[in-house]
């Protein structure tokens, strides 16, 4: 089957233009802030990766993509550098709203169905127990804290070209206060 | 209040003894093999932590700890290695069963009721759409897998001296077989 | 009873016009993405089936079914054709949105509610087990992958004129990575 | 390090012998009649996969391992083939319960934990509305059957090297009867 | 208390007019397919009871009804007869979407808290076992399709004057078809 | 394969004679009070189906397998019967608590996972609107008794040579007494 | 501080008027059938209590409370009166809706959120088998209706002047009718 | 058919001797402190109905049971009473344990599978609101306290000879702290 | 990176004028009461803290952002004094909707997933019952008062300047009324 | 009715002794760990409350009774005394296992069932968002530690004799560490 040349660039220069690009599924909208949207409409306009947002805020990328999912609170400075990055007024309630206290965990259902967080659930379903052994020997007794925390996401490539995904998890050791 | 020296002497040396030595609560073993108390006990024991069988081994620790929970399969090298060390008899039925198929995922309930899991459960919670996010954009649609997959716990010191767990997840990414 | 005949062969002509065409209930459109209304809309409004969508596409039925219900990512090919295939705009927000990240797994309620998939659920339940045997012995440990994975559904008619369905499902299997 | 080498080859030869053979997890065992047991131990003292049982059975591997897990009925020819060939009185109470009748679907939680289990599951999950309608399409209105319903599982091997599991599920198509 | 007389035969009239009509609550539209309201607004509207409309269609009143709430399928005769008994237009999307498969299971949650249907449910919590073991010494190992099956509800008066309520479900055999 | 002659006939003798006798399976024993265990060993002992029992009781075959799994009570002349029958004393425990108050519900889980329960789990789950629609119309408001209820288990053979399962339910019709 | 009088005389009298009038939480209306909003807003602005319209129509205030939120039909004579009362046109559609057969149960979430409405569950929760037995032993095997059931509730000041409430709950008693 | 005499006459005496004495459930035992089964076991002996037991102890009946299944703390005088009455040393355990703080909520699941508890459920799902507004418009806001709360139940008998369950429920209304 | 002076002072001012405002996330809205919307939209406006608030009336803040989610009523001089401060109309429909009977419960769900909310949930998981039993030893058999309830929150800084929390809670305890 | 003299000295002395001294439900163990039973066995030998214990310990009641639900972990100091105190062997298994790391969260079920501990739910349900909208804003975003924490429990009388239960949760303020 040939196809008409225009409307196969036209597919194809789209499909190039928003190579990778992350974007908001319209059937979970209800369960986040109404700024997720303005921002992921925003940036799909732009066409900028998190890893452009991240390198312009100077903040993490996973930092940035839970700002966006509203898991995150934006400082001052991220909101006037993120507006301006967006075309974003920085009078608009979006602005405002980023600043606020995030409602934190509503993004996605528990157990999570998506595959690719449903293998992060199962990482600590299958290892829960030999993380806080291994973290107990090490430590004494406490936890990870996952609010005064951070982590990042990187990419490997073995020796037989196979994409590894890295993910480092950072949290501050919390003890009894007892 | 004073003690009677003798008492204290043996607390003090239980408690320097077994400093920081993980064990198994009773009230999950019904959720675990049969082998995982046998394991358990000769640890506790001969007053082993997860780092010295580890080094012992060859493998990471958070690999130790998985297979102590039946979470993972042990090689013929890695069974022969831990039932010297535990000084277990080779031909015990725990060897042959740590070589069985591990069948995953019941050691704990979820939601974790744990803190220190719970927290990991909870980075997944609010962080799992930004790590999908993050990753789609750097690898394309697909996931991480969490069974060609292996981990590892290490412990920072920050310049205040307040300590943070780093937990590295490595993985090996998927991509559709369509 | 006799019927006016106008009104039979109306309807008659729909149903042999429509004769199964799997359409989109509305009642669970809210949790799929805003284009699969769209697409099922032009596949009714066509008179089109997956099979003459997939012989078009040259992807499995399976496959593309899943794309029209948001579980699976179209190549930018399979946006041209299945653009031009249903008459709607290559520039569409459509064909943008289906070379989007699918956000899995929220098509339906588990555990299902519709007899047909819930049948699907049963042998899951019933032979999870046995399936997990069957592989370990024959390649060891490890599982079979939902993601580097495809499937197709035939139909076969015994002997004595009953038919039956026959669902291949195909995935790569993945080992221990660690 | 070296090893003495009576103990390395006990070990080997362990790991030889039982070579991939599925066992029964002693935690689940209460969730399964009584001789699921019984079986499971003589099939591991003789060493037996269930391709070996299967094939002295003239049944499928699948069949058979359903049988093990108390999923399926045994007829008096499977009872009396399989309790010869694990040295099983026939007058056993095993060989009289395997005729039971079965009281299916309590082998395993749902969801599944099971990595193994959860992948078949999470197929269910993503596809179940695209095998409802490609299956509606197909066959009209009805249910694939999952009672008069039988499987297989094979190995394909992929020019690169790389092992894929290929599951065939048969199941009589169901309709209508009103 | 006297009653202006005017609006006690209003009400007294209604009351006569629409003597047992079920028709659609409100809070359940948006579970079932849109279709639904359009047909209990019209059974409504022409004051028919699922019995006029039964023997309209030579279908059972079980059958009707549940085409109504979108469980069951229409023949395009029932989708012809149908249109004509409530006024509907045979070109109406109602006559199409009718016939289209149905997306089966959503009406009402489960556990059922309609008094009821919960009766129902409480005889399949209390006597499931019972009419398992009854069934497969009557039938053999099997089950009784919930698919290929019809019912119908009929009224019984005792010698006391007491009503019962008789509903007869009859149901294919379906036996395992390894 | 040919097989000993001895051995051959014993397992056939034993598949005879127990043809279709229901007993009760070892894993559900400790939701049901303590006789079910002891009635359904002198049921197998003795090789009688519910219909024997039901004959020499008098009652419906449905109501004694309910009184064996704990669900209804016994009358005291029920009691009688069955202990003479079964060979217990009337003098046993077990006669003494059938004719106690059921704890009625606890046999199995709901949703139900055995496929025979469940389908008719699904029947209520599909039809439940329709049956309360159909008896709204016919009886009023209010409900069919599951207590002040009877049911029975019939075979029909259709002209195909198919066998078909009728099960008919019937229960006084409750009205609101406010 | 001092408050301008024109504004607390408003609030006063509002909250004067209004005292104890119950009314309906918007977050709740979606779960109500549509003429609940009607009667509680014509309620609302007649300042009427569920004492006054229970006296208008001869019913228990719980009647009449459960009539509101689509609990319990009104009888043709309860319609009228009830339109009358409220100043709604008898021809109305809430005058025939409120006629029409309840779908019950969907008020509230269970467990209840709102403490009120769990103390009942509570109770049904620690005193279920006391309940039960005492019942047992007063009426022998079989239920309360829950159906053919009326209450009222009551107010008590005990001699300290504490204020006590005493709910009256009134059922047939239903037995078994094998 | 005819029966031996002497047999009859037993089982008629158990069952007269016994005549519905509520006795515990072997399969919720675990559920319960361990107290409740001696309670239990030495009121059957006895033949002691909760009205028996209720005024030895000058205790409501609803109290008694509610003591026998671990819901209310016994005072030194009922324990002194009940160990007379039962024939327990009032030095065993049990007089002890009767003292300690109950832990309540246990008996049984909820939602109840017991139909008679399930029906007192039904009546807090379905008039839970109902009771809300009543009280909220005889107390104002606030709670029936489910703790500072007693109970009784009586026998009605209609005109018609049917009976009727008369529940009262008491409890202290409770009002806001702050 | 440079940024234009003016935009930066404004995010900067919106950022001081609203430093640690709380307001409304979207997505919970439609769990409260209408009226939470409006007060806490004129909160935003007048940039008033929960303690600002609180001072005007002469309430505890928790109270005051109790009142705001709609979990406890408003007196008359509560709804006076706070329609005064945030400038809405002493008619306006949200001063007599807060003098209502508030219907508690529904603001999120449970288990929490909002990890400030969580935290206070582990504590009560984790040292419930330690609670129970500190508070059975110094008070008997009762319970605290959630209603008959308030409570503080205060801000300790410790020697080494870190933040604390002081949570107190007050009830009233309740005891057995039998 | 007299009572013999002695006997209600017993139960009376019985009584006193142990007055309000807070003992282990046996149907709980087997959700603590094994040391649990034996520390609560001692405590009620030796009859000392929680109160003594904590003094003896300089530790918090409530740390205390935590500890002996196995939610908190023992510092060497703590099983000294403790086994000094309880007369246990400071080598017994016990002293050993409290030192070991707690597997928090088990004790009882979520949502609590226990009335007592219920309430401290109901509390988080109903103020949960309250209590976070005034920490942010008089901490800014993050969470109050549960790990970081401690808490007490006072007892105070108010002018008219009532007793109130005061409980004062303690915990350190994280903040974000990204």
């Amino acid at each position: 089957m040939t196809e008409p040349r225009g409307r196969r660039s036209s597919i194809v220069e789209i499909a190039a233009e928003r190579a990778n690009l992350a974007s908001l599924d319209s059937s979970i909208t209800d369960r986040l802030p109404a700024y997720s949207k303005t921002l992921f409409e925003a940036k799909t306009a732009r066409r900028l990766t998190f890893e452009d947002i991240a390198q312009h805020l100077g903040r993490s990328e996973v930092a940035v993509a839970a700002m966006f999912y509203g898991q995150a609170q934006a400082s001052p400075q991220d909101a006037l550098r993120l507006t301006q990055l967006l075309g974003l007024s920085p009078e608009s309630p979006v602005a405002s709203q980023m600043m606020g206290f995030p409602d934190r965990g509503r993004a996605g259902p528990m157990p999570p169905v998506e595959p690719l967080i449903y293998r992060l659930y199962e990482i600590v379903q299958n290892y829960g127990y030999a993380f806080k052994a291994v973290l107990n020997e090490k430590f004494g007794d406490g936890i990870m804290s996952a609010i005064c925390f951070n982590s990042k996401v990187e990419k490997e490539v073995d020796e037989g070209g196979a994409e590894w995904v890295v993910i480092t998890l950072r949290g501050k050791w919390i003890i009894d206060g007892d």
